[in-house]
């Protein structure tokens, strides 16, 4: 049996689930200013790889947990992880008109809808979930604390606090530690926030929530680095940017501050990292691990 | 007994209580980009009437409910709206210099961190209340039915549709039924969430929360009639904008639609409404009616 084919075709289902679950979550209605809802779904759609919701629906059925439950916390961190992006590239933070290949938000709708659309997606985050908790029957114990890890993973001390320091520190250099810092933030809160989900609604063991968090922060960082030796090896990113690009307009990353050489053992490094974390589950990990394999491996 | 000088004592009680939960809500750390908070502290702290923290506490007091179980809830509305005002006074939004006096958000931080510092703020209200949600003891349904009713109301069939419809129609005739969804749905929506969010942690039962809802739709209402008049009049509004600037803009205000006389007669109409759907409360809900005189007769 092919173990890369089966991960295809195991990531493949996920996906489907997920874009399923978010195409039908976002229900146009026919008033006045419901234009907002396309700009919301233009950015939405243009998709990739749902990286993050998957992480979260392979960690909670790994755990024995549903897929109903943990699909609305899995969208919302998914439309959490699209507002980012929307906001991200507009002319006064880093003024990107491609995003994944196609103009950005505010190329197509203007900079006050993308920054409209992009509010709209983080509001409805926490309604998706605000929805899901009143329609669910029973303890909401495990809702509240996908909740509150979403939530401050995707705040000012999470997501929003490395997007601070990356537009603060735009050629300047950082030191090491506040790189890995400033990454652990932008990146790597919310694909922790994305693991860390799944576990609280799978019903995680406080020994299994933390070696899934260890697992999480590890792939948060191969997930970077990765991103970063690929803009300099010329490849496109993941944001469909000109090769390159991050390292030409003075940005700290991986690649420039440690050379391509040392950011390749580093990359090796977490990945090991993140595989060893996951020990502790055996083979019913085999989906996780090979996700940090193909987070090390991909080309886009 | 003067009911003037009682209503003012009450208000500034109620105001102390939002004004110092505020202040302890957003706890700066001394890791890097921690200046984050700086900019967020900025505008929460420029503060103003805080009239929908103070209605969600008076509602929910009349209700006899507790004081510290609505405070999580009035202070992320607070936060809601002082991000929707970072965002409007943005250059590609409204491009105001000035918010209630003082050099707006980006005037101060730039564009990039007052864009992060209005996501933050909106992450944050969430942030509240997922936090106060897994503290709390005991039974969740009320609190999730008050996130659902904020969470509903700033989003995009909220406050962010009246934000799309004021972009969207500057510059071009309002019909009289549009004007007035977009006022609704613009100012309502938030004013709406404030007095439903005191309903549902008060414990109304299904006849005080609609009697509540009509209340709440036209407090919203002669709230936006009286800042469009008062622009008109030459007062200061409510933003410290320069008078006449909305009108003189070209946007659709209820004085440039109606012209001032018919204006004022909306206006009184909405309170005496406001004030007739308090009937079922008796005497307990004297302090919800000076709020409905209150926004009729303030200067600014």
């Amino acid at each position: 049996m092919d173990g890369t084919s089966d991960f295809r075709k195991k990531y493949e289902e996920y996906l489907n689930i997920v874009n399923n679950a978010l195409d039908s979550s976002l229900a146009t209605d026919d008033r006045p200013g419901a234009e907002i809802y396309n700009a919301m779904k233009y950015s939405l759609a243009a998709g990739g790889k749902r990286l993050r919701p998957v992480l979260s629906l392979a960690v909670c059925e790994m755990l024995g947990g549903s897929k109903n439950d943990i699909l609305p916390f899995a969208c919302a961190i998914e439309m959490i992880h699209t507002y980012s992006l929307i906001h991200d590239d507009l002319p006064a933070m880093d003024n990107d008109d491609y995003r994944r290949g196609v103009p950005s938000n505010h190329k197509v709708f203007g900079e006050a809808m993308a920054i409209l659309a992009g509010d709209a997606l983080l509001n409805k985050a926490f309604e998706l979930i605000a929805s899901h908790m009143r329609k669910k029957e029973g303890d909401l114990t495990a809702c509240v604390k996908a909740m509150e890890v979403i939530a401050s993973n995707a705040g000012a001390e999470g997501m929003i606090r490395g997007q601070t320091l990356d537009i603060n520190s735009e050629c300047c250099e950082l030191s090491e530690d506040i790189l890995e810092y400033m990454h652990r933030c932008k990146t790597g809160a919310l694909i922790n926030a994305a693991v860390l989900a799944g576990a609280c609604i799978g019903g995680a063991a406080e020994s299994e929530y933390e070696a899934l968090a260890e697992y999480a922060a590890n792939i948060g960082l191969a997930f970077q680095i990765k991103d970063d030796i690929m803009d300099v090896k010329g490849s496109t990113d993941q944001m469909g940017k000109p090769s390159g690009s991050d390292a030409i307009s003075g940005k700290n990353t991986y690649a420039t501050v440690y050379g391509l050489e040392q950011a390749t053992r580093l990359l090796e490094g977490s990945v090991a990292a993140a595989v060893d974390a996951l020990a502790c589950f055996g083979d019913k990990a085999g989906f996780l691990r090979d996700i940090a394999f193909y987070i090390r491996d991909r080309n886009n």
